[in-house]
């Protein structure tokens, strides 16, 4: 337990993200303490030559406008796996061809909206017509890669590379970042790469996934994850650290899930701990209990002050290069 | 809008749980009346004979103490479809071969569990031993599982077949119920098939999952949908409907997460309506904002007083028979 | 820590609801677990003849539809002393009138419902001519009641008795059940008090209740506490516990505030403990994280159940006989 | 409804609060675009020359670290009137004493903390010898204030001048600012109150404050509100806008409390506009769902980086010169 005093945020004008943050470390309790407390614990792990950086992407995090940040998490070198929904790169993808999402409001009726063909996601919208392009665009790609049997990071791997515009996915690509999907088949993307598989033979072997996961955990001397919103990547990357006895050794989730009910998105961080899918000895692990758009941005801006002049040496894995 | 006025709930010794349910319809508003109505929903959408009832699980409901309820909802014909959680899985099975979720307490250290092998969700234990047996339990199944290529629906109806053992899988093989796990590499089971796959010529294939439940969208003259606690689940029967242009008649979810984040889990199916992934015309929708280990025995205690004497006829899709 | 195992719901037609209760007690972990452990105590505390029982109501439970529910845990003599929020009995009183709440629609445009003077509480509403009505039926009560300086749980025993309508008010007047009120000013009650103290001689004085809630607390040998909702009444209810370092034995609290914002409604009742606000080594404490419209029914429907046979004797304070 | 593009927040080394603010206003959506909206609705309502400003404080805001942060606020003359809890002036009057909140865990024995007389709220605590020395100053202050008869606003405004020490009560008192605090019976600082009164002639009218709020609300030719934390703040803000039938123009929220059971401090504002307690009309209406550690900050480094060049004149109102 730290016996620090609680000394109070001072803000001041055009006052720096990364000074109100060192302002709330000590200065105050509560969320922003925890906040804090995590782009602390991110520059450690960043800084950490021994630790592999998982990222976790679960919750809309696109239409959120999260996706510049997602890949400046990616080109900065600040993390060496990719683990995400399938909707992530669906949204990433579609706004890859050009399509936005769109600002709305809560507080509407979703009838009128159905009327317009403009789909809700809480305060933003995205017309229908994007998914009708992607449809077209995505086809036209798919008839470039030319496998029959692939693991899912391999295809999507290529995937990247062939879309090949500024995207979360391209960007990984490029920089050989493995990219994870274990609920691919639950996404508009997923259900593309199904259409095409019924006309070519195209076999996406998602299991596969697992060794490689697996691999890179034995493979890390030290292992690093900020997860943002729960679901599937957070429960796949807690998977792979249990079924390889390989804990966390820095930990920070961004959710605003209620860890009574029991789902995984809402566990504590201190409960993984007792699975050892985080190193029950590590003070390194934080929840933040806040809106993602909110939280992640700051942490950034933050962890890129701090790091500005820190080079990051990314993981490499055998497979990519 | 309804323009009745709240009548106050009176409870009474001995009152059923219907009774009580009957109660909160009118008599009370917020939560309680959003769960009277979903019991109304439930027994409109399972008396329709038009309708194809999918449900979704999500979030710990074994571990929750849910199981049989579900396996309820399965043998009474309730449901016609099952999409669930690789976890859902890994722990019913670890239950059918005998190992129990034991009561805890959420307020305990962490790493003192580590220490005994107790793996904690929220308030409920299980010991690790669970997850040694569940391996050698399952790859023995598996073994007799005599397939190269199967769809991973396919395979977990072979897998319930073989199991035979009272649980979740084994009575939705038995009726025939699809089981859709859009997730399941995510989870214990789903290494515990990539470790199988290392050495036995098994290839699941998730993506085949997508046209059998396309077909059956497509099949149904309407469809209705009982959604507990999100993600993965939740995502593949709205993704469904929306690439099948095919809305729910009839949606009753269950969670706490939040809407504001944006993410699919918390999201208002009121929103789904703006997607067509909930028909924008129907009154027959619902959120139940509870912990869903308290709201779902109630809908069900208070489903089955009302239909005692009705016999649903359940779906039955062409492959299962 | 219990070591039982969790032996899952089952529920059954014309199931009553503290059957499901039993079920919920060893059956379901989470808060199913929690709630039906509420159950269990709250019976402990009524049965328990040393025991003050206090209940804090906060939260528009009134037009929740939960005011024959409160009206009955006074009626049964299962609390000694009423704490609520000056919007409680404003709702109260409203109704005693023949003015009630009516059922509407979260999802609404609510300048339509401004128009149409319809006050919004989520999906409930009142007409704001319930409003109107109300100051010239309190008005004409207020002159009935003869005093100038009068302590504010005084003038709410009279107020009660004045009124003499069914209603929460008067049945804990005529119960002489002590009712206190810490926020009496911030409401329309208190608004109307102090119109009618601009053109007569009534003064109230809040701070006297501070010393009567004291003594109650001094002159029990065990303390019990239902909280609902949190905010003043919880905080009045702890914060006497604290300035007379008398814990409270037995502690039920209903909410769906977060804890980790830090503010008095969503801490748990575990914190409580660190004040001795709650007794330390009590294990007759549950923190039910649920919308309170559901739980409370529940809950006093199975402990009605249980104490069917159970005659408690009220603790009388002298002041009231 | 906007139109506009989710433009995506780019985060860069060295940026300022108040750039990230800019670009989550139409980069992001979700809860970092109603942060930023946030922003913009309170520059405009600071620099509306015919706008009064009320600061609603509930829910631990002095031991979170946002003491300095409130100050601030008052010094800055960005608001006119406050109403917080009583627990926000105790833990503000024992901060000025000296005794500072320190950092703890939530992740704790509530048990052992009892034990060394630490009271924690969430991850903060407090020795208990705070409260014990509390009381002895309070007194030898209370023994200052020579009078009889008092309405409590008028009580707290000599308060904060007889204390006289850095805190928000004495910057409130000399600045002029109205200090409310409805619920000032339950709290500490109350209890003292109460306890002087013993053996004082001392009668605080807490019903006096309605009047004087009103009179505030009428003449102002416009309303805005900034509202943390809910609770008898908000409450006492909208009431007073009930009343005057004067809705608020400009309203901000931070809360994490949701708005589904039904209770104040989670009720949105939108559904304030079916009261009218929010002006139907107005557009400068927003709910930020944050821990208001995180969220207060952020708006006023925002804040006052926009306005460093802009002197707000404070409204006047002529009782307190």
């Amino acid at each position: 337990m730290e016996f620090k005093k609680i000394s109070h945020v001072k803000v001041k004008p055009d006052m720096k993200v990364d000074e109100l943050i060192q302002q709330m470390r000590y200065g105050a309790g509560f969320g922003a303490r925890n906040l804090a407390k995590s782009v602390d614990i991110s520059c450690e792990m960043i800084k950490d030559n021994d630790c592999t950086i998982f990222l976790g992407v679960a919750g809309a995090m696109v239409p959120g406008g999260m996706r510049q940040v997602i890949i400046d998490l990616i080109e900065l070198d600040y993390i060496d796996v990719l683990i995400c929904t399938g909707a992530t790169l669906t949204h990433d993808i579609i706004e890859a061809y050009g399509f936005q999402h769109i600002h709305g409001s809560a507080h509407v009726d979703d009838k009128i909206l159905a009327e317009k063909n403009l789909n809700r996601i809480y305060n933003v919208l995205l017309p229908n017509e994007a998914y009708e392009n992607f449809e077209d665009n995505i086809q036209s790609i798919l008839n470039e890669i030319k496998t029959e049997k692939i693991s899912a990071n391999e295809f999507l791997h290529e995937l990247g590379l062939k879309l090949n515009k500024d995207s979360i996915i391209t960007s990984a690509a490029k920089k050989g970042i493995p990219i994870f999907c274990p609920g691919l088949l639950d996404s508009i993307l997923g259900f593309q790469i199904w259409m095409f598989s019924q006309t070519h033979n195209l076999l996406i072997d998602i299991f596969d996934d697992q060794r490689i996961m697996m691999d890179i955990a034995y493979d890390s001397k030290k292992r690093g994850a900020l997860i943002i919103g729960g679901s599937v990547p957070k429960h796949f990357i807690a998977l792979t650290m249990q079924v390889t006895s390989q804990g966390l050794d820095y930990a920070i989730q961004i959710t605003t899930d209620r860890p009574e009910p029991g789902g995984v998105s809402g566990a504590s961080l201190q409960e993984a701990k007792s699975w050892k899918k985080v190193n029950p000895e590590s003070e390194y692990v934080v929840d933040v209990i806040c809106d993602a758009t909110i939280a992640l941005p700051i942490i950034l801006a933050s962890v890129e002050t701090r790091l500005k002049d820190f080079k990051r040496k990314r993981k490499k894995f055998t497979k990519y290069g």
